[in-house]
């Protein structure tokens, strides 16, 4: 889906400003320490840079994009080559219904594992939109971040994910393997909603190889740009994305395709028939839910759910966040602090776009044989997709709506992952020791395939994880920072350095 | 507007087989008689065939399209030059607020005068759409019709103002004055809806003019390419285009632009509102307009229009009609007749179109800032399209919608022309006199702006008269029969012929 990094730089403006530390009496029995040797690893990480930037540079090179069928038949092969350059000892393609993704292992003898999620395929881009050249990644300077790769993918995700094998490569180059077992897979549809992820995660081998890990996570760009400051999840809003078509071919009434408005006085009118079957969707305003049986497993906000809002709320400034949404009323006119407990806690009906007939400038006299809705529908715990989607197309049916198409183009359950997991505190931790400001964030109201390792039958506390910053997914001139300007951020080897210290915190 | 021909070539379809005659008992104190001489313009029409040809090709090879701005400054010239040509003594320019029309007089110093109405511009065309190029008009053989012309503009509505023109010279070739006095008016902005047609019309001396003659007709090419028959319209729906806008903008809730759609938890949707705003503007079914007095002034049919629909729906097959447009059902499952008298009877609130947010494959999770829906309303007797326009507006503000801009972009009262009028009653006589099978059509569900004439001040009658076929109105390959496979529908010298009968006609 394309929520991670958006959703993560709106979350920074929410949260711009000071953060809420996490009090340390949450932590119980987590003692500080710091890695082993730690100047001599910052010396392999230093020396590792220029090979680091060559190595994000020649992915970002060699673009896999599912939804243009562009390089899907060679990006996993690039992926698997990637992790045998970087210690790796087993890596290999995996074949699903879709674009293929790969399952690696890197046994390091450590009695501790952690699993690692990577996507290696990127959104689609229009180089006309671009300033520099989406697929060079050229390092330039970008006041006020300093030296920045930019280039499709610089951020989501390659270039978290590049920082993460230069890791390795500096564990290499010293000669030592890493302090946990590694259990790797990765896809190649996560921006087409990894349609197919599942069959990757759940091949029995490597779901008993991944059930072996601590948790799982997924490098990331995580800092704010100006604080530093850092807001881990502690899950996900899940969501189903589809396409309601009304046509004249599948109802059996109105045209079979546009015909001139003048009949729409003796015809009916897929259009309409569309607009009546959405209008039952959601309350009259719009804002909740109105399918059958929606809310009958959401569970309410916990009091520390509750208390994680506040404080997350009162970190920031509704003001200056709808100002830059350019929103001047919240839903109801809720107050700031009301608003986000709605944002993390409601499940919602979204048109993401509505196209019928005519579209272009002025108008044109027909009665058109088909119309379409794109929704999405966010999911909070305890819904699940398969829930959602038989439960909106029981209320279609039931209101006379049954012959309205509902095609699910993708989807995923909400994902929660334990506070106490050791893959949260463990990077709290890490981020901690680093005197970055920190501030949890209940569930994030965007989604990711998270689902798939939190639900059953997989059930690993899953996580994004990674200093650093870079900004742009999905849009033009995507950025992701090599060398730092503010000493809160860090750079490419600041970000390698933090990885080193997590699997080190994981292996305690 | 586009409905003119596609309307004409549909009722083509509605009533092809035996059409009904009108009685002659409907036609009081109307002796037959033939045009004096008709053999001598029979040749001079004949030896006109080339130059008309011509007239015609060459003017389609010059189109003025008022959507794109093409050639909207000389299209009036060219106009007024073929008028001059054509034996005008006046023709002159008509500034409005938009593209430019022409008026002419033609003084042949006869006790009586009759009106045309011409467009000069065509619809917008794509010549990789075109077997044949679409300014080029070349005359390619097309069975089942014969000879015909391919251009934009063929027959709408070059062709048929052409064969006009085409028989003014041959009275000019002849020496002779017509037998009426013509006052002539031109839009180059028929396709877009007319916008400033009544700027020409009403001008005092314009409409002084206009008022002398007994009627105003439009050149077309009314003829079924099977039989032969012709249905002339005793008036037409009037029309309101317009699109409903929702933004964020102007709604003062929602989002000002597009942003991400996790949002929808605590900010407003411009497209729910849009949604909420259309439902209740029709009942659940969307057949029948719902909105406030909307039914005050609608008039019911006469004993003599439903005689007619009767007629008219007993002369063609319904399940034809059906297969034709892939309809299976009327609304409310209406037997043929029924919907016929729908179709005529009553006004409607169609969708010609939606757009909201992101339309192009698969999906993309946005809240889209804004949000518009493309309606025609089509108007009944006694509505008016300022009435409609007032009661659209003031009911979306009742209803807490007043925010969603209504941007009429275009619209027409409904025409009505008496049927003994001698615009009417005269082309009768032609028709019959050519052995042609008549059915009048009360109201022609489609729109033209026939009421800028029939409504005040102008207050004229006003109809469309021609024979010849021609089909592919706003289509590719448009064409124009120049010469007839068929011995029941006129070629082009055939339908200039036909003019000359009606111009004697009206004289009588």
């Amino acid at each position: 889906m394309d929520d991670r990094n958006r959703m993560h730089t709106s979350r920074r403006h929410v949260l711009q400003g000071a953060a809420a530390f996490v009090p340390l009496a949450m932590i119980p029995g987590l003692a500080r320490a710091e890695t082993p040797e730690r100047a001599l690893f910052q010396k392999a990480v230093d020396g590792q840079r220029d090979d680091t930037i060559a190595l994000i540079r020649d992915w970002i090179g060699n673009p896999t994009i599912a939804a243009e069928g562009r390089n899907v038949d060679k990006g996993a092969d690039y992926m698997a080559s990637l992790l045998r350059d970087a210690s790796f000892d087993h890596a290999e393609i995996v074949k699903t219904d879709g674009v293929p993704g790969v399952f690696a292992t890197l046994d390091a003898g450590a009695p501790k594992t952690v699993a690692l999620y990577f996507m290696y395929d990127v959104k689609q881009f229009d180089p006309r939109e671009w300033s520099s050249p989406p697929l060079e990644a050229k390092i330039v300077d970008r006041a006020p971040y300093g030296k920045v790769m930019i280039g499709r993918g610089a951020v989501n995700q390659k270039g978290p994910e590049g920082a993460f094998l230069g890791a390795l490569h500096a564990f290499r180059k010293m000669g030592r393997k890493p302090p946990v077992n590694l259990v790797f897979v990765a896809e190649g549809e996560e921006e087409i909603g990894s349609p197919h992820f599942h069959q990757i995660v759940r091949r029995p081998d490597i779901m008993a190889a991944l059930k072996k890990a601590q948790g799982v996570f997924m490098p990331a760009a995580s800092q704010d740009p100006k604080t530093g400051a850092v807001t881990p999840d502690l899950g996900a809003k899940g969501i189903i994305e589809c396409e309601l078509v009304s046509s004249g071919e599948t109802w059996g009434r109105g045209p079979a395709r546009d015909i001139h408005s003048s009949f729409k006085a003796m015809v009916d009118s897929p259009v309409w028939h569309l607009v009546a079957a959405l209008e039952t969707l959601v309350t009259k305003d719009g804002n909740t839910p109105a399918i059958d049986g929606w809310f009958e497993h959401v569970r309410p906000l916990s009091d520390r759910e509750r208390a994680l809002i506040a404080q997350n709320a009162a970190n920031a400034s509704g003001p200056d966040w709808m100002k830059r949404y350019g929103v001047q009323h919240f839903i109801d006119d809720l107050p700031w602090d009301k608003a986000m407990e709605r944002l993390v806690s409601q499940p919602t009906v979204n048109i993401e776009g509505l196209v019928a007939g005519y579209i272009g400038p002025g108008g044109k006299t027909i009665l058109p044989g088909r119309a379409a809705a794109k929704l999405d529908l966010r999911l909070v715990p305890n819904q699940t997709r398969a829930e959602a989607e038989t439960k909106l197309r029981a209320h279609l049916k039931k209101r006379g709506f049954g012959d309205i198409e509902v095609n699910v183009t993708g989807g995923y359950d909400p994902t929660e992952t334990p506070e106490d997991a050791r893959i949260v505190q463990a990077q709290l931790e890490v981020y901690r020791r680093a005197g970055v400001d920190i501030a949890l964030n209940p569930r994030r109201a965007g989604s990711w395939p998270g689902s798939v390792f939190t639900s059953p039958p997989v059930s690993l506390p899953a996580s994004h994880f990674g200093f650093g910053h870079g900004s742009g997914a999905h849009a033009p001139d995507e950025y992701y920072v090599i060398e730092s300007s503010n000493p809160k951020v860090t750079g490419l080897t600041g970000t390698m350095m933090g990885h080193v210290d997590f699997l080190y915190e994981m292996a305690r």
